[in-house]
């Protein structure tokens, strides 16, 4: 079986801190074929509002992913035996301008689409969410929606644009690619610009759990709720923002909030996802700049793996 | 209502990263008439026993309070709907003389106290609180006071010393200042010199709640019985030394101890002084040379916020 | 004399690690009646093509300025008894739109220059320098320019657009913003795209002085012939860009190129501007997550400082 | 009482962060007469796999230690009144052979198990706690062990090589030094090379407590167990791998997983060993370079002092 | 000519701070066919005396190297209009054993000796020249060697060893790999075990010219002297270790020494090389734990490109 | 001879990464009986203006001065062959009182002046080097006066107090302490309080050598003058601030000043003492937490090494 599917380059064969640093270690083929699942980057950061550098998070979190081994010892999960992985490189956003980049984005997904390749995608901020949701919906229509973060991301406007990386769910249900009555937020809190920032999201169905909701307790029953909720049948994305996650625990970010989730929260928020008809994840807002140990990278790259982890049809062990 | 006091500057209006650096982007204006509360800095460090630092505390806090928005999502609260802030600047220390600074930082309060503006204060080593405690004691009389630290601040001397950030508390109730059966320190731990470094404030009626009664649970309930204990009508003060804090949560501070608070619970302990007649806060012992991040200082700025959302008639939305 | 400018608030008077963090503790006036030169911040970083954060450039020159006192050793330069210098605060620039953002910043220079109010500016990316240079060419006439910097910036387009950090002096040139016989480059070096990357800017008639003709010895003839070229009487703008300099003086910036000037050229070149008719100056492409100790936000203070110390009309003491 | 043992130097003597950084402020005596506890450095770092830089681990742990006072008060523990403790030194390793290593450290403990002197050491990767216990062994016969890791350290080989910070445990189990049914292994978790990494030591009777077994709850009761399997007789080495807790506590070391234990439980453990019959213990993988406050330093000294605490025979007060 | 040779990636068709961050964003081959250049990382950091983090010197300066571009400006050197360069990925040395890696190394570029390949490595520490002079030693003989260094690694033995990174071209002469006649030290300075370090070198007829002969000058005219000595047919190495230069250039490596070459003067020592037998080079000794902006790794990624520009061959545009 | 006295630790016997950390591995006698000269650290801060930190100087200076070997390789100088040299501790300062530690400081180095021991300070921010004057002038008469730095510190009074960091050589010279004709500044620069901060000084007849008069050259034969005016036979002090260097080559420290001296011209002027009568020196100024990589300490324990060397009666090999 191993031998089907592209392993990670052993440590034994490679030492971990030598080679070209590709996520996991896996290959980067120019062609898609055969591909299940491809890691791909999208180096944005011209949607953000307030510390600039994840640009440089897909780099960053490639780097630091030498240290993750095939196995999850937590779960058995298996994805190297699974599903033929593959590093597919970063989208060639355009760095003067967010609204063509929005576009580059949306056609890069099309294609992965197209070739019924599962995208996971790493930031860049979080408005490249949207477009990834835009090219998915084309093909799968109406996603369910996991997003763990610290924000809504549901103004309606920032500085006057339609188009960030606080704006993008409003886009997103406001054009129909979420559907809201399957769309579940965890983890948001701290300061709003009104007190009622979480609500029109829930006036129109979807459910937030505050990250106080989860405070000294694990996630795991209101994941089983979520699950509850979206059925196994829908076709679900996940969009993980680093910041959903407490600054202690992923420090290197643009807007931090405190109170947040634990590390331990986080990985079994997307362990319970396993169920779940994943159809495309990313994870977001690693601003390396702000990482100076690398250490939230490495824990974006292990949340990645999970990602791996929880994809329908991965084995366990 | 809103238009009665001065908000936040917008981040539509003007990006978080630009313009002046004020605390909360709130007005600095040159006199107090009409101000209900003034954040004022005390930029002290030459109270300190081990790391430096503490002189950069208001000027980073400042810094990362601008991506702090108007109202607490976790509570409703609404200060900048209720009362007039302001910047009030920084206190002019003496950085060269410990005695003269004490001396100025009390008379800069005495002022405020007669302007009847509450002070919260940004430290700067926590030396600071004495001074104050004096001034709003001569307009208040004796206060209570729930003092968050990892440290009791109760040796006699150091160095030979009567007056440093790890003597002030034993002053405070040594001069009458603070009441001590209206006293509650929470945080306590590590490690002592001497065995009972946590019993000379006890004998005298302080409640004391080692970090470990709080470990892997709210400090909600420990805070329900510290508003019973103080009641509704004493003049309360809330001293917060960040290092209070575990330092995964709050790695800028000067004296670090293992096992201390989560964020979470530093939120609830401020939050939880609602109802109490709060006259004055303070946020002390940010260390910006050892905060690479700034997220020590933006955790500080949050702390602050819910030290505003706590404040007497704060309205909730 | 003294009396009728700002003075910087003086270090005896509030500690310099105290107070608000404004350009050279000057005052921060809403109305320019009476101002003489405004330092202005353009938080811009979404023109950059490699490394981010110059949005924190102006924050980050600002706090570290307090250090900078009223008066040049080596010069007598008096600029605080000789003109009414004020913090401009920042222009309001659109973090999400480079094309807005440029618009915004001609419009906001239009205003200064209506008010006749002579600006040094702090950026920023160097694309900001292209909307400042359109705006006074208004008023002046086509400019002078001396550029400093490791980079030409004058290619044609970057990732297919025409106004990004890299292209904007092509794009002055050609729109007659700039006199290319009265515009110099000094300190250009490292690698290019093609190895004639500095012609054509030579081709329309600009000097060239690269790096390399400047190592081991002062600039000071160099900018005796810069004078001779450009004259006394031409409307003047100097633009440096902090990457003309050697990265161990300036590591804090995007595009670092090895085998740049030192320090006391960098001095030596604004010092060399004496005696010509300046009518702005800008300091660019400082990147704060990048500027580990501040010293480069320091140094660009300096360079900032002696900018004000060449302007027209400034007493020598 | 006191008057017996050596204290360490007051912060009212010296300043804490004056004179030289001995281990908690302890003598460094060349002779080992009526010494009880040396505690002792052994500064590798060529037995690693991942990040480098635990061959400063002792310098730094030493540094940050001035800070430690000398009673617990969560326990009241007082190892100053209660044992000769020293500042032992370091081993002087090979820097360039990890063979000739082993044999040094070694022949440095066969030393130390002479003269009847309890070995506490500072690593330095986790490799070194090999050839300690094979030292200890030939004194005490075959170890109880608590072994507090993220990795099992079971490996069988790494690049080829039997002698690793990752197989040291084999290589105990294998060659009876370490006693099976009295083996404990705590925090162990995240990805492995395959799904039963942790089995081979559970099929020869180790005891495996995964990170996820003590998530959101205290450690206290798996403690309680320890003991149980132990027993009060078993002569017991403790070695605490620094990356067992949590990178957000502990972000300065070479091969951080997420997910780990909180420093509240690291101290648990630690206390939780009191009633064991310790002969030895170790705390390893502090990775300098990588811990940038130095909080994960002095972290590992708190630990260390936790460990002087849980000796047979140290008195509470 | 230009479509024979691979070109590095363009920054506008890929932003440079996304991609594969390959060396110059070149193509990694699995075959050597047709290769004229393969730049080589050899991250080894066990021959280390002093500060560790050289096995991540290859990926750094890998990630840095994106920013250059293709021409020389201050030569007009067009390495990739003139030769096929690859990034041939690291060696897979044995992290645990430095002297398995020594031959693991020889092994290597054996290989690439017999395809006929000039190696650039990148290091790691300075061990590793002596296998890479081994190994060119068989193809061409004794070598005439360029060595730019603030140490001259000619010590006897350290630690007891005698292969190390301080004694490898005492190794070197007594093996007779390097022709001392034909061998030149560049850049040594600071303090020795005995005042006559240099002269076990110096006596065997080696060139030495201490940093002390080129402060405040240009090293072009001693580089003229370095071509008379050598000739232009002689195999020569080109060895250049990073702290040749002065810490300020190069703060990111494990040995720093004051009074160091400037980074103008690393550029003309490599340019000066223009004109001799090329047949090898390597750039060792960055640190990137050192090295906190990543300038030290983009310089050395700057000197490797001003090699190939000195290449035997290299066209002058 | 070399038998006589003490010799550092080698690295061969102990790695340099290893082994308490004393100045130059030296020993740290209880008993000045024998010695010929002390490093003595000052850990004073709370004299400084603008960044704190200084506190920690001695000990990083400590930490990184194990790289310097025993030898000059530019003048053989051979400081172990030629004194006793101890590592003479820290003097224990008030933390909390800048009074009382003027008068802790003057009582040790009178102690030290009484036992005929040369001192050699490790600051510490250079408020210290008053006191040291003062005991030293005892012994010694008034004393002749090398003084590097890029401040005149000839200030009046700083925020009212006479005795600061930038207030010491006023003192000094009003008291008699310092014979002004024999006193020499070296690398003042930069921006004063007025256009003539530096004339209060030299109309006393100290001679200043501002920084700018060095630019481009060696500061050899400054020095030789220096030595002229000061003759051979005056009893000499060099207080070397570590900010008369570049901040590019010294960015550890609290107030830098652009457009400094270069290493090696550092490494010139403490060579160029070499013929004065020499009775004590100093280094000030070094401020860890902004020497993020150790560089500026390592440098500066190479100036104190040059000191050394240069002491009267220093052997040359």
């Amino acid at each position: 079986m191993t031998e089907r599917f592209n392993q990670p380059m052993s440590g034994n064969a490679m030492p971990r801190f030598a080679g070209t640093a590709t996520m996991f270690r896996l290959p980067t083929p120019s062609e898609l074929v055969g591909v299940d699942v491809a890691i791909t980057g999208v180096p944005l950061d011209i949607g953000t509002s307030n510390r600039a550098g994840t640009r440089y998070g897909p780099r960053q979190i490639r780097s630091e992913s030498v240290l993750v081994r095939p196995y999850s010892m937590a779960t058995g999960g298996a994805p190297f035996d699974s599903f033929q992985v593959v590093d597919g490189g970063d989208v060639a956003i355009n760095p003067y301008s967010l609204e063509k980049s929005l576009g580059l984005i949306e056609a890069h997904y099309a294609r992965l689409a197209a070739a019924r390749v599962l995208p996971i995608s790493l930031g860049g901020d979080h408005t490249i969410t949207l477009p990834i949701l835009r090219a998915l919906m084309k093909r799968h229509g109406p996603l369910a929606l996991v997003h763990v973060d610290a924000h809504a991301d549901t103004n309606d406007v920032m500085s006057g644009e339609r188009y960030t990386h606080g704006t993008i769910f409003r886009r997103a249900l406001e054009e129909g690619v979420v559907d809201a009555r399957r769309m579940v937020q965890i983890g948001l809190r701290a300061t709003g610009y009104s007190a009622n920032d979480f609500d029109w999201a829930r006036s129109r169905g979807v459910h937030v759990i505050q990250a106080e909701d989860l405070w000294y307790k694990s996630a795991a029953p209101a994941m089983a709720e979520v699950r509850e909720r979206i059925g196994t049948a829908a076709p679900t994305y996940l969009s993980f923002d680093i910041d959903g996650l407490d600054p202690s625990v992923a420090p290197g970010t643009g807007t931090p909030e405190p109170g947040g989730l634990t590390a331990s929260q986080g990985l079994e928020i997307i362990r319970g996802c396993f169920g779940l008809k994943l159809v495309g994840c990313d994870l977001v807002e690693v601003s390396p700049p702000y990482d100076v140990t690398g250490n939230t990278a490495l824990l974006a790259a292990n949340l990645v793996f999970e990602m791996l982890c929880s994809l329908p049809g991965c084995r366990r062990r």
